[in-house]
């Protein structure tokens, strides 16, 4: 077999084979395969698509590329959730311990936060001492104590990613569907579950901007985990507003506290609810969705929940007492209102501006090798829908840098818009794939 | 500028400015641009194209990353021809040295076979002592005495495509039309020629096998010259035979040799008139096409064209004596008739099938690194249109070894077909671009 032909294969349209697509990852893993022909098959994939059997293959081969987690002698389905990223999207901090404390394994290998997007492993790292860099060993010990585990992708894991990811994000061959769905999909599926939710982010926060383009992910990424042979299910969800009020990691890390002691904003609790559901669902506890809900209100109600939060973060070297004192958390120096100009209806709070803004306070990657600051961000006062008065807060900025702080301030204004005339907020469940 | 930008505004469709062009070729030669972009950036023009203009520019940086020569001081218009290739496609050593003789200069840098197609270098190469590596400095003095220069591409020519065109190679880019176009002009026009006639082959053993194509090939040529002020023209000419009845490099310049003595195949004769009448033209010396037509037979039938080349080859190195004793070539040991199985007409006479048999006795190359024998080949008999008994010769092959012997006779026999019928050939001259 020779590259060339493989390439030109893709190029005029035509399905690869299994073992034409093992032949390409495989030698551009091992360096059989030079780069400059690598990235010419990846320009062509994303110009003439990948049938779903072809993004399977390729995730397969991907997956395979490194290790696959064997939990098979820890007791329990395991499952897992996963976004493709928004603004305020911090849904894991509730449901990993939600679902856990229902009795099944969470093993959550999570990711950073790059642009306006946040990243789970950012938040986390805001608490005192929690450490997202456990070895795959600890990561076993922790899941086998307390049913949760929330690392960062270790290099034993999908390699063959790193390497195709790194290529595309200099040859402009990101944004192609089966190359996201295979990325995405080879970590989750190393991580040994036996069931999956996906949570399909649609919106100007979102990295698919329409409902179409992430239905089409959200059927990818649902089509390869089946064929795979696992319960895979995806949400499409709203992400034209941030979700929740706080954006910015401790900011993040404390409205989950306060969503499991059952005070939390609804559009987070309820999503999060959503996502256990479906995950007991999946994991074989209950036979429908919908079942567990009422039990997951308990575990709020009752704090057990809250309670399996704490004991997770003890045992990744982090501070327990950060649940019941706020002020353990880096805290920002500065912070700062901004302001109604008229009075009306919001009916604009835009993810994508509002998102760009906080990153630029320090609370998100302008580029991969940032700083962050984990006690900078934006607490929402309002959203849309809600009525406003002129002079009145629409948002709280903390901060400790104003560097960059007047263009962070005009986007988050431009991200506002006041109407006379009310609108209704988007549905936050949009689709069920 | 950064390249991921322009190969996204590529990715995208859209049309790239003459600044971006420059700084993905400039990069490229100056490695400022990795490989790796530039073949994302090769394939996304293959799958979406370039204007008009596009290609203009991308010919125009191309050429200037290398020499372009300045022959202002050698009196006289020059003009060049340049032929897509094909078999038997041996014109360019009919046409200089009348062109040559007419008193315009043509200073000709040629290419070598590949596959079953030949090269002028190649056949020249067959005249003992013939030299096609000369310096720049020597060519200018070859030129400036006989009024033709015959020599291979040097690297200080367009550097820029000798690199881009290695990577196409291995990227399953090669078989664009915007790059093809810019690969050919980009080393004729660093020829500091003034005119250009252009022969574009089409049919089985061209590069292009549809009229439809070569036509837009033709275009695309002629549109890029005429871009840089230059007076061109092309033909688009048939190669589903091959050109006159020489195929093999010796037995071929013994055909041109035989043509400039008035004793040549009419195919041959015709589209080396019809070139050389062309270059006249554009070149300044007539008014309108076919006026030199009588002028030039006249230089067929007093043999001042033939000893024109003649001077030439003694210029550049090469035993003169040849034009009178074609004993001096190199000669195949062995010759074996291809004899028709059955009466009738002959309906086809496959330029690919006798090309690549051709090839396999050695007159070709199978790969870049080949070693072409300049000894073999075949003669052709017959040709579309002739009559045939059962038993004639339809050709004969000169051969040294018979390693791959069989599969050369098979191959050519496959490309002889036989009919009760008759069949004109297809006209020669297609279309004037």
């Amino acid at each position: 077999m020779r590259a060339v032909d493989v390439i030109q294969k893709k190029r005029d349209g035509g399905a690869l084979t299994r073992e034409e697509i093992a032949f390409m990852v495989q030698g551009f893993t091992n360096e059989q395969v030079a780069d400059y022909q690598f990235s010419a098959l990846l320009m062509a994939i994303f110009l003439n698509g990948m049938t779903k059997e072809e993004t399977l293959f390729l995730t397969e081969e991907m997956l395979h590329s490194g290790t696959v987690l064997d939990l098979s002698d820890i007791p329990g389905a395991k499952v897992d959730k996963h976004s493709t990223g928004g603004v305020g999207d911090k849904t894991s901090i509730v449901i990993a311990p939600l679902v856990a404390q229902a009795g099944l394994m969470v093993p959550m290998i999570s990711g950073r936060g790059l642009g306006h997007t946040g990243g789970t492993l950012d938040k986390l790292e805001s608490i005192p001492g929690f450490s997202v860099n456990l070895s795959l060993d600890q990561f076993r010990d922790v899941l086998n104590k307390v049913g949760m585990g929330l690392i960062g992708q270790t290099k034993e894991i999908a390699p063959a990613d790193k390497k195709i990811y790194s290529l595309r994000d200099v040859t402009a061959t990101v944004e192609s569907i089966a190359l996201i769905s295979a990325s995405i999909m080879s970590k989750k599926m190393a991580e040994g579950i036996d069931a999956l939710v996906l949570d399909v982010k649609t919106g100007r926060g979102a990295f698919m901007k329409t409902v179409e383009d992430s239905r089409a992910l959200a059927e990818s990424l649902v089509g390869i985990g089946r064929g795979m042979g696992k319960r895979v299910s995806a949400l499409v969800t709203d992400m034209s507003q941030p979700l929740g009020n706080a954006i910015g990691n401790s900011l993040e890390i404390i409205e989950c506290i306060e969503a499991l002691k059952g005070m939390g904003p609804a559009d987070l609790t309820d999503l999060s609810v959503e996502f256990s559901d479906m995950m007991i669902c999946l994991g074989g506890q209950t036979n429908e969705f919908g079942a567990a809900k009422e039990k997951l209100s308990d575990m709020i109600a009752s704090g057990s929940a809250l309670e399996r939060l704490q004991k997770s973060i003890e045992l990744q070297g982090g501070d327990p007492r950060v649940c019941d004192d706020y002020s353990l958390f880096p805290t920002a120096a500065n912070k700062l209102d901004v302001k109604a100009k008229q009075s009306g209806f919001v009916t604009k709070c835009d993810a994508l501006d509002i998102g760009v803004g906080s990153m630029l306070l320090g609370a998100g990657r302008e580029r991969v090798d940032s700083i962050i600051d984990h006690a900078v961000g934006v607490i929402l006062n309002k959203k849309i829908g809600d009525q406003v008065d002129a002079g009145e807060p629409l948002c709280t900025i903390h901060y400790n840098s104003d560097a960059r702080l007047a263009e962070s301030i005009a986007l988050i204004e431009r991200g506002y818009v006041i109407s006379e005339e009310s609108v209704r907020a988007e549905p936050l469940i949009k689709e069920l794939i």
